[in-house]
């Protein structure tokens, strides 16, 4: 059943003009206006199918095609509209309009599955306004509390809660549900984010499991100074500090094999002035492997880092997000790759490197996912492109899969 | 002639509230409300001595008392009142409220010099929201070009130029003046803003010099990348290349004597995203030494690391300030001397470790700077701290070099 691949296409040209960059990238920050507006565009389009929508308390967006038997347990697909600051069309976005288009080309085609579906909008995937990363579905799953969860602040102090309100009171044909809906089975699609696909020549990745992911939040605290009368014996530089602890981190990481995820995505000296001396540094961490004894090892390796490194300053590490290496259902990953191969597409088994909502979802369901080729592997970048085939293959992939779980 | 120490005091209490960070320190940073607001005041206090007030077109206040001979050059004093983002309540505040003491007290006591002496008050002394550093002066000493300062933009993309425009008007009864206007002879006190008189027991510094300083910006450019799925060895990480270059420059710059001050004080990654590769850092540096073939090497060794670390990235290096080191007039350094013998303090000569506007007027006309204790040496921190008494003995030995120079 092949999809309207030029509504496809076009719905993403579409929904990347809110928050457009100006250099073909996206910034649509989670639970900003452009947030809501990418929302409300959804929402315009799904309404026009008659589609109903909810929400609930962390804002996670449900939107509900019936199916023949109401009180069946839904089959969920999905993923997020929300980017990073300089992100590009695709990521996350691309799992939600191929939901859509599975959704409307079942519509056209007057297919009724005997369970309901429902298209899932994760709030906050990125965790960039607001952290954690994947705070809507980690809320959902009970791995992050809602009030945790809501009280994060973005740099400005505003809270999610705030946020959230505003976006909540502009989308008023949007019903409330409660927390922890369950779900039969859930699939996402998704750009892979990485090389693979591209290098085999391959369309479909058949997606194993997501690797661990570990975020970690940094602040090195010292004492502000004058530039040109302290000593360096004197000072309680909290940049020197963090540059100290920072090189010991990159000697605790080194990994030939390259499995290690290492990066410091932000990274700010305080009170930020030329001729200052830093009494206080805040960085973040993230770090990813495939094998959680190598994790917690790294982990612990931090701790005593930042212990080691930090004085005469102190350097506190906070915990924002802990998500171990996750295996799909071995079922629900055949199930791809089987539909992958009915409609003409060798699929490729592989292990994400990106984390996803998908992660928290294994816990609670049968789970999969469905990557498609990005070019040049690149992505959280505003040069992100796609192939439009490969937009319509994995949506493609996608209606044979949700079919096949919404009659079971 | 002993100044009202009290008066003295109480005015340096008065001025902190503009801007006060409720942690004991200000933060008025020059060009802003708060910086207008401080002048304000200043201009509510010399308003009632019958002072008239003049801006230069980049901002510099001058408050003029006539002398017997109008036509005389005018001897000037004074500093700035802009601070840090979490500064003190004397840096640069001291040299103001100091002149104005000693105008007030040469009112009080119905002395009319034979030279009129005006008190200055510099622009963006500090150059935190706009750099770089003492650029009033600067521009007063055709060191910085006043296009290149009024095109100079805060972290939001406002220029000076706006922001004095918005000072001006909110100051009406300033007249405007040319720039450059010539005086006879520059008197500046400050904070010592190190620990040398308070070790060593003496209230009044005869400033000899101060030594060189220059300021530069960096920006590493590299590619954003996801965290997740690209290994290092595919990354142009432009926070890992920025991490190498501040290595190889605290290898550069290591000097066991501690007389080189170098200092990264400001320090941003974007897009400031946990989860994304930087593509983009940018830093300061702050690098001061008293002898210029020592600066003139590690500029140049500054540049040959930033080329050498930066690849796969690139680094650009912007020069924001270059400040010779300096010494003071001979016999200027002399009349500090005596004048504190005179009224009873064995002076103490220093080398200042800060930079100040009297660098720049050192280079047009005779200058002298009166230094006294601040506590501990802290400086550029709320914490800064005087004693009463000092501030008066400073003010006392102020206004017997000001009226001898204006005598002349």
């Amino acid at each position: 059943m092949a999809p309207n691949a030029a509504r496809l296409w076009y719905r993403h040209e579409h929904m990347a003009r809110i928050g457009a960059t100006g250099r073909g990238g996206v910034c649509r920050l989670a639970l900003t206006p452009e947030d809501t507006a990418g929302r409300a565009l959804l929402l315009s389009w799904t309404s026009r199918l008659g589609l109903t929508a909810e929400m609930d308390p962390i804002g996670n967006l449900f939107i509900r095609r019936e199916g023949r038997e109401p009180g069946a347990l839904p089959v969920w697909t999905g993923s997020h509209l929300d980017t990073q600051p300089t992100g590009g069309k695709y990521d996350g976005i691309y799992g939600v309009l191929a939901g859509l288009e599975v959704l409307e080309s079942f519509a056209e085609r007057g297919i009724v599955t005997r369970r309901p579906i429902e298209l899932v909008v994760w709030t906050d995937e990125e965790g960039v306004r607001f952290q954690p990363t994947t705070m809507g579905s980690g809320v959902h799953a009970g791995a992050v509390r809602l009030e945790d969860a809501l009280a994060a602040r973005d740099p400005d102090g505003a809270t999610a809660a705030e946020a959230l309100a505003a976006q909540v009171a502009a989308l008023p044909g949007v019903r409330s549900r409660p927390l922890g809906a369950p779900a039969h089975a859930y699939v996402e699609a998704h750009i892979e984010q990485g090389p693979v696909l591209e290098a085999a020549g391959r369309t479909i990745g058949a997606v194993t499991g997501i690797q661990g992911l570990r975020q970690f939040a940094v602040t090195v605290a010292g004492e502000e100074a004058h530039a040109g009368t302290t000593p360096a014996s004197r000072r309680k530089d909290a940049f020197a500090a963090a540059h100290r602890i920072v090189a010991a981190l990159h000697r605790l990481v080194e990994d030939p094999s390259e499995t290690t995820r290492f990066t410091i995505g932000r990274f700010t000296a305080a009170p930020g002035s030329p001729n200052t001396v830093p009494g206080r540094v805040e960085f973040t961490i993230d770090l990813r492997h495939p094998d959680l004894a190598t994790l917690d090892r790294l982990t612990e390796g931090i701790a005593e880092t930042c212990r080691r490194m930090a004085p005469p300053c102190t350097a506190d590490l906070l915990p924002l997000l802990d998500s171990s290496p996750v295996a799909f259902d071995r079922a629900m990953v055949e199930r791809v790759r089987a539909a992958a191969r009915r409609v003409g597409y060798e699929p490729l088994d592989l292990l994400s490197g990106a984390t996803h909502d998908a992660k928290f979802m294994a816990a609670l369901c049968p789970t999969a996912m469905i990557f498609i080729p990005c070019r040049g592997g690149i992505s959280h970048n505003e040069a992100e492109a796609v192939e439009p085939d490969h937009l319509a293959a994995g949506a493609e992939v996608l209606a044979e899969v949700l079919r096949e779980l919404a009659e079971e």
